[in-house]
C-alpha cells in the first residue's frame, strides 16, 4: 500500500519542477523566522453541519440542451458537474450532475412505495422501510448521461470548459438492494427477460432493461449516495443504479418494476434516447457507456505558464475498470502513460495524472483510456467514420485541447 | 464483480424475511392496478446545487467532553458523526465528526502558507497553489479520533445512541500531496528522523511525529475532501492526512513542518493525548488506532420488533485492511462471520451486516474485528485487565448493545 507514484515519476518532477523553485526560501535563518505564529485569534464555534469555506464557490450549470448553456433554473433541463474544480475520484453529492424530465418532485418516504409486477411468481409492494431492512450492498459507480459529450458532435465552440463538455457524468458511493435479491423474493416466471422501470416524477420516465447476469448481478435499488439519503434531484427516496449503463436507465424517484419477455418500447427508447446513425436510421437499445477520459486541468478557458505543469483528469468505462490511461502533449503523435488513482474501481471515474513541461510552443493535448476489456477510447475521426455527425449521444471521442502560444487552453475537435 | 452477497446470505434472509410477508400483494390484479400514476405534476426547477430533502434531517451533536452532550456551540469541543443514520462507507463530508481546540478559522488560502524547515537541505514555503499544482494521491480513510469510545471506560450509560458512543470517527476520500514528494523536494538531513506538524489555528496544536517508511509513505498534505475543497472544520485549506493514526495527528489548518532527530514534547503530546495507565504512569506515542467495530443498526435508543432484523455496522483498522467481523446475538457465546462491504480498503470504515431472527427473548449483541495484521477486537475484559480504567483514550472494546423482551436496545458494558 504505497501511496506514491514511484521512483520513475518522482524523478520526473523533481527535475521538471524548476517552477516552484520560487517557494524555496533563501535560507534557514529565514525560514526558521516564520515558524511563529502571528496571531492566535479564536475560531468560529463547532457546529452542528460543516459548511464550505467562503473562498470556495462551487457550483453546476444549467443547460437547457446542446449549445443552450446558462439558462434559467425554469428553462433547464441538466445541470452539469464543475470537473474543473473538483478533485479525487468522488463527486460531492450536491454537484452530482443531473437529467430531468419533468423537475425535481420531493416525494414523501412513508408513502412511496416500490411496485413489482408483471411475469412473477409474486408480486410486492415494499415501503422504503421494508427495503432499507434488507441486505445492502454500497458500491461507488459513475452515471453518466448518454448526451455526455454531445457539444463535440459537429464542431467545436472553443470557449467551453470541460464542465460545458463532459459535466455530464459524476460519481459516488451508491448504496442500496440488489436487484438480485429483490428477483430472489417475487420469482420471476421462465421466459422473464426483460424489466420495465418506472420513475414517479411527472415525466414518469420509464425504460426496458434486459436482464443479464450481469445486470441482474450489479443493478441496485438505492437509498443512499455517499454515506446519505439520496437527495431529491438524484431519485429521493429511491433509485434504480445500472452500473455502466446510460444514465437514463438510473430510473430516480424508482416507482415501479415491472416483468416480462420483451422490452414496452416505451417513447423514451423510441422517440427519445436513440441514435440517429449517418444513413438516417435510428439505433435503439445502445446501452452500455463507453471507455472515455478526459484532461480536466489544463482544460477549456484556463491559462498555463511554460515550464512543469501536471496534466490530470478522469476516465471511466461502462465496460468495467480502467486498466490504462495515455496522454499525448503533441496532438496524438507520441502517448505516455499516465499514473492513476488506486485502486481502479469498476464502473467508476478513476483520476489519471502526468507531469509535462510545457516549451511554450502551441500544442495540443489529449488523453485516452483503455479497459480492462480491451476498449480503446477512438480518436474523434475513427468515432465519426463509424457513426457520422447526425448523432446525439454516447460520443466518446477523445477530448483535445489546444494550448496557444500564450498560453491559452481552448475546446478544438482534433 | 458481484455485488450479491452470495447464495448462503440469500438463502438465510430468504427463510427469515417474513416480516416482510405483509408487503405482498393479495393478487395480479390489484397489483397492475397500483401500475397507474396517480398525478404528473412537475417538479421543482432543476437547480445550482442538490440540496437534501426536507424528510432528511441529519446534523451532529455537540459536547464539550465526555458525558457533556449536547451543549451550546460556544461550549462545544467536538461534533459527532449521526452513524445510526449514515448508509454505506463514507461520511458525508459535512457530518464528518470534528475536535478542535481554539474553535473553526477560516483561513484565505491566497495568503497561507506551509513552511517545511528544520534538517533538511532547502528550507521551503509553498502556497497552497503551489501544492495543488503537484502530483497528488487520493485514497478513503478513516480519521478517528483518540477519544473515540470514552464514554464507555467506567461506566455505561444505558440512554447513549451510538452516535454518543462512536460518533469521532468518520471516513472520506482525501487528496493531496505525499509526504514523501514534499520530503524528496527539501532533501532531508541523515538523521532527521522526526516531523513536527503544527496547525495554523488559536491553539496551535502541534504533534511530533515519528518518521517510519510507512508514515512516509502513506501521509498526505491534502486539501481534498470527497472530490472538493476540504471545509474550513476539516482544516481547509490543507491539512495532514495520517492514515491509521490518532485523529490528533492529522494536523488541520496545517501551516509549518519541521524535521529533527527527537520529538518536541509538546503540550499536545504531554499534558494532553497521553494515556493513563493503571500504575499511575501515562503512556505516550500511543499513535496507532487499533482494530474497531461497532452495530450502527440496531444500536443504543432504538427499538427492534421480534423476527427479521438486519444487523449491520462499521469496522476500521489503524492496521490496514479489514478481514473479518463477526457477530454475536448471544452476548459473546457463540459468532457467525458477517458480509463486509467490496472492496475493504486499508484503514478505511467498511460496512457489515448479517441477518438475524430475533425470537424476542432478551439478549446482547455485540460485533468483533479482525485487521489483514491479525489484530482482534478485544473483549472488554481483556481491555480493561491491560489498561485499567484511568485511561481516557484508545477504548476500542467490543461494544454490546443489550435488547430486553420489549425490543428496547440499550448500551451496556457486556
Amino acid at each position: 500500500m504505497s501511496h506514491y507514484n514511484g521512483a520513475s515519476s518522482r524523478r520526473t518532477f523533481l527535475s521538471k519542477s524548476a517552477g516552484l523553485a520560487g517557494s524555496v526560501v533563501a535560507g534557514r535563518a529565514l525560514a526558521d523566522s516564520l515558524a511563529d505564529v502571528p496571531t492566535r485569534e479564536p475560531g468560529d464555534p463547532i457546529s452542528g453541519r460543516s459548511e464550505r469555506s467562503k473562498y470556495v464557490q462551487l457550483g453546476r450549470t444549467l443547460e437547457a440542451g446542446p449549445g443552450l448553456r446558462n439558462v434559467d433554473p425554469s428553462d433547464a433541463i441538466n445541470s452539469k458537474t464543475p470537473l474543473h474544480k473538483l478533485v479525487g475520484n468522488i463527486t460531492p453529492s450536491d454537484l452530482h450532475y443531473e437529467r430531468s424530465h419533468s423537475g425535481v418532485p420531493e416525494l414523501d418516504p412513508a408513502k412511496h412505495r416500490l411496485l413489482i409486477h408483471g411475469m412473477v411468481k409474486k408480486p410486492l409492494v415494499l415501503s422504503v422501510d421494508d427495503l432499507t431492512a434488507m441486505p445492502s450492498v454500497s458500491r461507488i459507480h459513475f452515471i453518466e448521461c448518454t448526451g455526455n459529450g454531445w457539444e463535440n458532435w459537429k464542431r467545436a465552440d472553443p470557449n467551453l470548459t470541460v464542465q460545458d463538455t463532459h459535466g455530464l457524468i459524476s460519481t459516488n458511493e451508491w448504496t442500496g438492494v440488489p436487484l438480485a435479491l429483490l428477483i430472489d423474493l417475487i420469482g420471476t416466471d421462465r421466459g422473464s427477460t426483460w424489466m420495465l422501470a418506472e420513475g414517479g416524477d411527472g415525466a414518469g420516465v420509464d425504460r426496458s432493461i434486459p436482464l443479464t447476469d450481469e445486470i441482474i448481478n450489479q443493478a441496485i435499488v438505492a437509498y443512499g449516495q455517499n454515506g446519505e439519503p439520496l437527495r431529491p434531484a438524484h431519485g429521493f427516496p429511491i433509485r434504480l443504479i445500472m452500473p455502466g449503463f446510460e444514465g437514463n436507465l438510473h430510473i430516480k424517484w424508482l416507482r415501479r418494476l415491472k416483468f416480462g419477455d420483451q422490452p414496452w418500447m416505451t417513447r423514451w427508447e423510441t422517440a427519445r434516447y436513440t441514435q440517429l446513425l449517418s444513413d438516417g436510421k435510428a439505433r435503439q437499445f445502445q446501452l452500455r457507456m463507453e471507455a472515455n477520459s478526459v484532461i480536466t486541468s489544463p482544460s477549456g478557458m484556463m491559462e498555463i505558464r511554460p515550464g512543469y505543469n501536471r496534466i490530470t483528469g478522469l476516465a471511466w468505462s461502462g465496460h468495467g475498470r480502467i486498466a490504462k490511461v495515455e496522454v499525448s502533449t503533441d496532438g496524438g503523435k507520441t502517448w505516455k502513460e499516465a499514473n492513476m488513482s488506486e485502486p481502479a474501481l469498476p464502473k467508476a471515474q478513476t483520476r489519471f495524472q502526468i507531469n509535462w513541461e510545457w516549451d511554450g510552443k502551441p500544442t495540443k493535448i489529449v488523453s485516452r483510456s483503455t479497459d480492462e476489456k480491451g476498449n480503446v477510447q477512438p480518436d474523434r475521426k475513427a468515432l465519426i467514420d463509424q457513426m457520422g455527425t447526425n448523432a446525439l449521444f454516447h460520443y466518446n471521442a477523445q477530448q483535445t485541447w489546444s494550448v496557444d502560444a500564450s498560453g491559452r487552453v481552448r475546446n478544438v475537435l482534433a
